[in-house]
């Protein structure tokens, strides 16, 4: 089952089914109008939502219309929870790499987390504002799931029963803040900007076989201002699965229904795969050459970032945001 | 107005209006249900519900009842989001004294932050569930307040106006895991179980004079197994009032309406007045004596957290928790 949710004015917005080939939609209402309704009652509501699901696909729906990626919100707008791991240890060790450290034999069994803000998230088609280039404006695709519940102290394997649904994040960073915030020891804040995610959250059944252990078996790809940077495979160099990132949430607390879980940039270590952030460019280049040569993203810069199924069909819709000055539309900032 | 939100078996609980003296309470249906429902539309709710506050002070509502502290949840019982300051530099001061580190200059200008988990708080009189003593059980007594919407790149002055609700927070610690923690260098996590909030939420009016250029001049008095072990002045040593440390969270991305912003651990330079979280204790006592001797909480310990206003009544009521095993009732783990 494959959903999403409609601007409309509202917080919330209105929750839509998606057909599987993302061409036609359906509005849930009836059944629920607000994504994180569905997760409070996973159980009830959602076999209500894949039978609209089937009947959509089947072109039974007098009411159905076409669906459009730009009139989208983030799937889940506004959440209760955002953590994002550092799941793909290959990332660790280029930037650690580039700035001569080490990387703790501890990072490959206990994974890199943080806790994100997850009041005001990014639809996949809209613009992400910053007051300056100077911060150091960086893109990191990522896969990221939803949860239902997940009790205190469960097992990896417990906790990858708690995956509802799939979708695609820009996880936004501003490069030149980190070091600071970092030095703080209180981790990452004002260098982790509003995130985006993907048109559609989608079902783990969505991706047939290519959902494996709690790992992704697939590409995905990142096109910087419309040049393709990075056809990352998302699947074998994931060092900590989705069952362990999130059975790390909740390790001394519950983690309840409509939490989100990062996995981090994707990363490989064949360099020819490129790259799902600038930053690990730059890494590279400073590990070849003593310094960085590709510079972060300018006011106008766009991203796109997607990945496709084994059948060669977009399973997320794209994330396809421009790079915009603060300064452009001070009144447009807040979106009510 | 004091609003809490009472335990009904769901998630969101049912929004309550409480008495000034905390004796008597009325539901807010007919005019919201949940707290978040207020928050996001402020304007509109919060002069019905003030309607609704005046004439239970007067004793005029039928419906009427006696108001208990035991039935409350989180007066927000999950958040969009919760950014915890460290805003007494007076403690961060004593923390790093007593390990022989130096506080950097930029701790006087720059609020420290950290972003928690904000989808499983605890209710005032609920028990508070560990794994393990040996974890190192800290409470954290502060004050919070909740947002309304602040746009991205507000002022402190613009922030402070965005205060809509002030409240108590036990801001959990788990001691012992914060130095592994921060050593990884992405801030806490693990060590931040989940956090207690008062009984009710207050708009900054019921606080008349002793809400002051965003700090709160009242007294915060910790009671620790009975024994008063803390009678902190919230007011004068508040390094960074709340608008300054709203405006740290909307520095790069806008702020919205439910965000709970946190205080941290309220400290006084004069040691007599007690402390707000056991590290302090023992940092003066490895400052005083070369090692702490004041021990972490045990299973069984309780902790009283309150505030009295200039009348000598209880504003908020009482944050009043027991510390337990999470192994003691593992089906209770989940409140729904």
């Amino acid at each position: 089952m494959k959903l999403a949710t409609y601007k409309d004015g509202s917080r919330d917005g209105q929750l839509l089914v998606v057909s599987r080939d993302l061409s036609q939609a359906h509005y849930a209402n009836g059944i629920a109008t607000r994504m994180q309704q569905v997760l409070d009652d996973w159980g009830f509501l959602s076999p209500q939502l894949e039978d609209l699901y089937t009947q959509l696909n089947h072109g039974k729906l007098r009411h159905a219309f076409p669906f459009e990626s730009k009139l989208c919100m983030a799937p889940l707008p506004r959440a209760y929870q955002w953590a994002d791991g550092s799941a793909y240890i290959n990332h660790v060790e280029l930037v650690r790499k580039a700035r001569g450290a080490e990387v703790p034999a501890s990072f490959y069994t206990d994974p890199l987390m943080y806790q994100g803000g997850s009041d005001d998230f990014l639809g996949p088609c809209e613009p992400a504002r910053f007051a300056s280039e100077a911060m150091g404006i960086d893109f990191e695709a990522e896969i990221a799931v939803i949860t239902g519940d997940v009790a205190m102290g469960a097992t990896p394997e417990q906790a990858l029963e708690g995956v509802r649904l799939l979708m695609l994040a820009n996880d936004w960073s501003l490069r030149n803040l980190i070091p600071a915030e970092l030095a703080k020891g209180f981790g990452f804040f004002q260098s982790k900007p509003a995130t985006a995610f993907s048109p559609v959250a989608v079902t783990p059944d969505e991706l047939a076989g290519a959902w494996a252990g709690g790992r992704v078996e697939l590409n995905l790809q990142s096109m910087w201002n419309g040049r393709k940077v990075g056809n990352c495979e998302a699947g074998p160099e994931m060092t900590f699965h989705f069952g362990q990132l999130i059975a790390h949430v909740a390790k001394t607390r519950n983690v309840r229904a409509g939490s989100i879980v990062g996995s981090g940039t994707v990363s490989n270590k064949d360099w020819s795969r490129g790259y799902s952030c600038i930053a690990e460019k730059r890494a590279i280049e400073t590990i070849e050459d003593g310094a960085p040569k590709t510079e972060f993203m300018k006011f106008g810069d766009s991203i796109r970032i997607e990945m496709k199924g084994r059948d060669g069909q977009s399973v997320f819709g794209a994330i396809d945001q421009d790079v915009v000055s603060a300064a452009a539309e001070p009144d447009q900032q807040m979106k009510e």
